[in-house]
């Protein structure tokens, strides 16, 4: 696979995605920015705001290379010359409190060494755990990686999300997982690219019988409540702990977008922690490392 | 002075600060929480919630000490064996977007081989920009400067929090900035000391007439939605740059304590720029470094 290759599939399935999201989401828009990095390639990143079920979603593509700043180069132990990075980010927010955050992530580095990798992973932020949906959405992922069982370990690449989306001053994951891998040395190139292909053409799949089994619940002032304080918590392990974040910053990467992640409200009134056994309290105990969540129900 | 007077220094302008507060708000009461760190020390956190006037604000004093973590000693350069640091810290986010948020830090560092320091400031982030109260703020610190002049250099100081409270990502400063010092080398102990309680005595005289002047001036939506989006600049500096969080949580502080400086509820809706001459652009325009507010009107 040539490099210009993979950009161009996360191009195509950029507008794929935003498509079918705006079919389920029925009155939302994505808008489209073009943005040029100056010290080389650039990006289109897509955003949707206050639609009828996402209230804040991105679906960003990017292309970018040049000489890494030295800043770059000691976060990434990178002693090339010049780097090439292409990736597919999608984050969405949906109103509902009941749809749990969903993020996908798929990208391709090149050195000009010749050293080169893909990353990437999709993950599950539940504002309320639903333990059925948590086993079918990880279930979805087992068998992913058993369909491309010469490179990807399910068993592996969910505990790396567990590590991965873990936020230690408070002790919680950032929600129920899902795989996360990178530097993918495993099997020939093309079956790494296959399997990554495999996860955008699969995100869907897994994220529209999610939006379907929730969006039309009702909820209150305490749901919306509890989902504000669940989105302060995303904030704080993007800004304080996200790698992708920190890459997209340090390379000089287009602000608004790198932040699409990030929700559109959040609150941080402390609250006295939720009653036990109720909803809040469930969820709260589910976000620990470790737990199978293909078993969990 | 000895670190324990120091630290009951601190202790008792938190009740001074916290009362005189509580009578300027009308309504909100502080609730206070002592808290007790594994490795060595404790605090007391003061916070209040919904108040009229101020939505949450926080008052904390701490005293920790014990072996600093191989993480910090990286990220300090400290080779010393134990660290004794003690502090108050407060950050107050008022209802009205009229009103802005203030900042204030005292802290005394020692470690065991001998060396000791004191490190603070003050500073202003209004969501929109009045000269006139900014020029107020501005020559309050100067004279405060002034009248310790054998340790503290207005010019220098404030040009340090214009460095300090930088968000490089935003090319913004994160408000009219203050002052900002650390590691104090000048003059003798005793006269560093009398300065940083100076700062501590003027903190009321400092705000309460910019609370005054605002409090009971009217808003819509606009506003509103303008303050939320500025809260979320604020929390991306907090959670992105500031060495007192990131030392905080290394340190393994109080999570809830650590953040009271996080906004009650902030936003990340990307909006169109403000409109050329609004109070909005004109307050876009005033968050660089390097203004000389003293002359500003």
């Amino acid at each position: 696979m040539k490099k210009e290759a993979i950009a161009a599939h996360f191009r195509r399935l950029q507008v794929q995605i935003c498509t079918a999201l705006e079919q389920i989401d029925g009155s939302g828009r994505f808008a489209a920015t073009v943005w040029r990095r100056p010290g080389g390639g650039g990006g289109r990143s897509c955003s949707l705001q206050q639609g009828h079920i996402i209230e804040k979603g991105g679906v960003n593509a990017s292309a970018v290379y040049g000489k890494p700043a030295e800043v770059l180069r000691d976060a990434f132990h990178l002693q090339e010359d010049r780097f090439y990075a292409t990736g597919l980010s999608i984050v969405l927010h949906p109103w509902n409190p009941y749809i749990p955050i969903i993020h996908m992530n798929m990208r391709y580095f090149e050195l000009s060494g010749g050293r080169s990798w893909f990353g990437g992973g999709i993950d599950l932020t539940p504002h309320y755990i639903d333990r059925a949906e948590a086993a079918a959405f990880h279930r979805g992922l087992q068998q992913l990686c058993e369909a491309h069982a010469e490179v990807a370990d399910y068993g592996r690449f969910k505990a790396a999300a567990d590590d991965y989306f873990y936020l230690p001053h408070r002790k919680e994951t950032r929600g129920i997982g899902g795989i996360f891998f990178d530097r993918m040395q495993e099997g020939a190139m093309s079956q790494r690219w296959a399997f990554v292909k495999a996860i955008g053409a699969a995100f869907l799949d897994l994220y529209r019988p999610i939006i379907q089994a929730h969006k039309d619940k009702s909820y209150g002032k305490s749901a919306r409540s509890w989902q504000l304080l669940r989105r302060g918590r995303y904030v704080e392990f993007n800004l304080l702990y996200d790698v992708g974040t920190k890459f997209g910053l340090q390379s000089h990467g287009r602000t608004e977008s790198i932040f699409m992640s990030l929700p559109p409200q959040a609150q941080w009134y402390s609250s006295p922690a939720p009653k036990p056994q109720s909803p809040e309290a469930t969820t709260q105990q589910g976000l620990r490392k470790g737990i199978d969540w293909t078993k969990s129900v």
